[in-house]
C-alpha cells in the first residue's frame, strides 16, 4: 500500500453537522496515515443520481488504489446491502442503491463487487442509522491499511443499477438532456465529446447546431469566447456538452434545469 | 505523541473568509505533522450552546490524545479566559464561556482545567479580536508536539458552565425538548436512549408514546421504516430521540424548532 | 523541501461540485506528501478583487515555502497567461488577471514572476476550461516536490495589476472604503493601522472620529466593548479598520456594503 493512502468522501451530510468530522475521526483512529479528501458533502439530500454523477466525473483524477467512499443512503438500516467494489485501479465503498451505476457500466477491464458482511471490521456499537460512521468508514480505513478486498464479504453480481438517462441518436441528431448544474450555473448535459466524434460529426466552427428550449446555441471552445454573446455551448473539462453564459448563470438566466432536452445536429 | 496527532476545529467562522485557513497555517507552521480535521465551521454565529452540542456528539470518535479546539467566542478580547482541558483521553482548547459544558458535566474519570497564560506559546503579534489564530491555534500546535498540558497555565476549578436544558421525569413520562436540527431537517432532542433504559421503559414496538405539538408519533428503528408515514421518531446514532420524516425535512414540514417540547410515555 | 510541503487553495468553485476534490486528487497523485489546505472556495464567482483580498489577508500565516494556488479565472482558455510567482518566503500560482496584485505591490525584498509554459508538467489531457486541474494543480505539485521555479517558464515583468482602491489622505482625514464583508457581517475597510500610525494620529480613546453614512462611530479595542452600543469600529486582526455590531451583522443592520465610504479624523 501507499504511505499515504487516499480515501475520498462524497455525501449529502452538509458541512454544518458533525457527521463528516466523525467519519474522519473513525478513519484516522484506524489508519492515522490515511489522506482523507472531500469530494462533496453538499449533494442534494437523498439524490443518488446526482452523487453518482459527481463520482463519475472525479474518481479517475486520484492516485491508483484510492478508495472512494460515498454515502447518500435513504435506505440505511433496511435491506439494502453495504458494498465494496474493486474496479480497475480504484475501490468504491457505499450502499447498494445504484450510487455506483457509472462504475458498473464501465468501461473497465476488471471489476469485483463484494457484499460487506465481515462485521468484525465494523465499529463495536453499530447504529441502524449511521452506516457511514459504523460500517463504511471503518471498512475504508481497514482496506487502506492493506486488508484484502475479498476479506470483507462475498462476491455478488446482482447489485442495483439505476436507469441513468442516455442520449439518443436518430438521423444526424443526438438528443440528450441536462444532468447537472454547477456552482457557476453552467448546465452539463449527457452528450459527450466521445459520442460526437463516434458519429463522425465535425467539431470545427459553424459545423454543428446546438438546440435547447427552441434556442439555437453557438458551440465555442472556451468561456471567454462568449463574452457579450449570451447563452453558448462548449465541450467541458469532463468531455460533456455544457451550456453557459460568460461570467453569468445560464441556469438562472434561462431557467435551465436538470432534465431539459438538448440536441446536437450537423448543419 | 502520535506520528500524526489529530487537531479538530469547531467554529462559527463560516467557509468564505480566510479565518479557518489562517488557523491551519499557524498550526502547521508550528507542527507540520498535525492532522487537522474540520468538525464544523458553520455553527450559527455566536451560538455557544449549538457548538457545545456538536462537540459533545463527536469528540469520542477521534483517536486518543486528539485535541479538540473550538472557537465560538463573542467575548474575545475581554475578561473571559482561554482554557485547556485534559479530560480522559482527549484535550479541549477554547474560550471559558461554557462551550465545554458537556465535557465538564462528564462522566469522566479524570479532568484537569488550565487557564492558558503562557504567552510565550502565543503568536508574537497578539490581536484583541482573533484568539483562534493568536492563542488557541498555536497552543493546540505546541500541545500536539508533546508540550505537557500543565505548562500552559495554572489549574482552575471556577470555569464557566452553561445551564443546558435537561429532560425532566415525572410519573412515567420523560419531558424533553428539541436541541438540534440537522442538515436533513431531523430534530434531535435531549431525551437519551440511556435515560429511557434507566427508567425501565420498554423499547419494543408499540410500547412507548412520543408526543410533540399535540401529535402522537411512532417510534421506529430506522428511517426507511417511515416511508410514506409522515412524522416519525427513532433513537439516533448519537443515542438521542430524533423526530424525522423519510427523505423530507421534519423541521420544515412541521415547523419544528429548537426548544420545542417532546415527551415519551409508556403506553 | 519540507517533509510535508503546504499547498493552499483559493477558488470560486464552491463546495458542491467535484472541482476542488479533483484538483486535490491531481496534486496528491504527483506528490502524496503535499499538505493541502483550503483557504476559501466560496469567493463570489469571478470576483478577482475579493480573491486578491482573501489571499493578501492570509498568506503570511503559512510556513515558509508554502505554495498559494488561486483560481478565479473568467479568462481561462484565452490569452491570459498562467503565472508562478516567487516572492520572499512564498510561492503563488494562478492566472495573470490581477489576482496577485497585493503581492506585486509588496513590500517585498525579493520577487520573480514566471510565465508558466513548461507543458511537460501539465496533465497529459489539457482542457481549455479547467486550468486549475490541468495546469495549476500539477505545477503546484511538482514545485512542492522541489522542481526549481525557473524550470516552469520565462521570467516576465509585464504581469497584470488591478487598480485596487487605496485610502486618500487630505488634511487630517483618511478617506477609505469598505472592501470586504465577513461571515459575521463585519465590514472591513482599506484604512490600515499602519496608515493611522504613519499620520501620527492618536489611537487612545476618544481621540479619533470614524464616519460612515453620516454616522459617527466609536473606535474600540475589541468586540465585547460594544455590547448594547450599536455600530462600532475597531482595528481588526488583519490591521484594518472594521465596522461591526456586537453579536450582530453591521452589514445587514445598516445596509453597509463594499464600496461604502468610511473616514477617520483626529478630533
Amino acid at each position: 500500500m501507499l504511505d499515504r493512502p487516499v480515501i475520498t468522501l462524497t455525501t449529502d451530510f452538509g458541512l454544518k453537522d458533525s457527521f463528516v468530522g466523525v467519519m474522519k475521526g473513525v478513519i484516522c483512529s484506524i489508519n492515522p496515515d490515511a489522506n482523507i479528501i472531500d469530494i462533496s458533502h453538499s449533494i442534494t439530500p437523498h439524490n443518488i443520481i446526482e452523487a453518482s454523477q459527481v463520482i463519475a466525473m472525479s474518481y479517475k483524477y486520484f492516485p491508483q488504489a484510492a478508495i472512494h467512499m460515498a454515502v447518500v443512503d435513504p435506505g440505511v438500516g433496511g435491506q439494502r446491502r453495504p458494498l465494496l467494489i474493486a474496479a480497475d485501479d480504484y475501490y468504491f465503498i457505499g450502499p447498494d442503491n445504484g450510487l455506483f451505476t457509472p462504475i458498473f457500466e464501465g468501461p473497465h477491464y476488471f471489476m469485483k463487487v463484494f457484499h460487506i458482511t465481515a462485521s468484525h471490521y465494523y465499529l463495536p456499537l453499530k447504529s441502524a442509522t449511521f452506516h457511514g460512521r459504523d460500517i463504511f468508514a471503518p471498512v475504508a480505513a481497514w482496506l487502506s491499511k492493506g486488508v484484502d478486498s475479498s476479506k470483507f464479504g462475498e462476491e455478488i453480481d446482482d447489485y442495483v443499477k439505476l436507469d441513468i438517462p442516455k442520449p439518443m441518436v436518430s438521423g444526424g441528431t443526438i438528443e440528450g438532456e441536462v444532468i447537472y448544474i454547477d456552482n457557476f450555473g453552467n448546465a452539463m448535459t449527457n452528450i459527450t465529446h466521445d459520442k460526437i466524434i463516434e458519429l463522425g460529426m465535425d467539431l470545427s466552427e459553424g459545423k454543428l447546431k446546438v438546440l435547447c428550449k427552441d434556442m439555437e446555441i453557438n458551440l465555442l471552445n472556451y468561456y471567454l469566447q462568449a463574452k457579450g454573446a449570451g447563452l453558448s455551448a462548449l465541450l467541458n473539462s469532463s468531455g460533456l456538452l455544457e451550456l453557459f453564459i460568460y461570467t453569468d448563470s445560464a441556469s438562472a438566466s434561462f431557467g435551465i434545469k436538470i432534465g431539459d432536452k438538448v440536441s446536437v445536429t450537423s448543419i
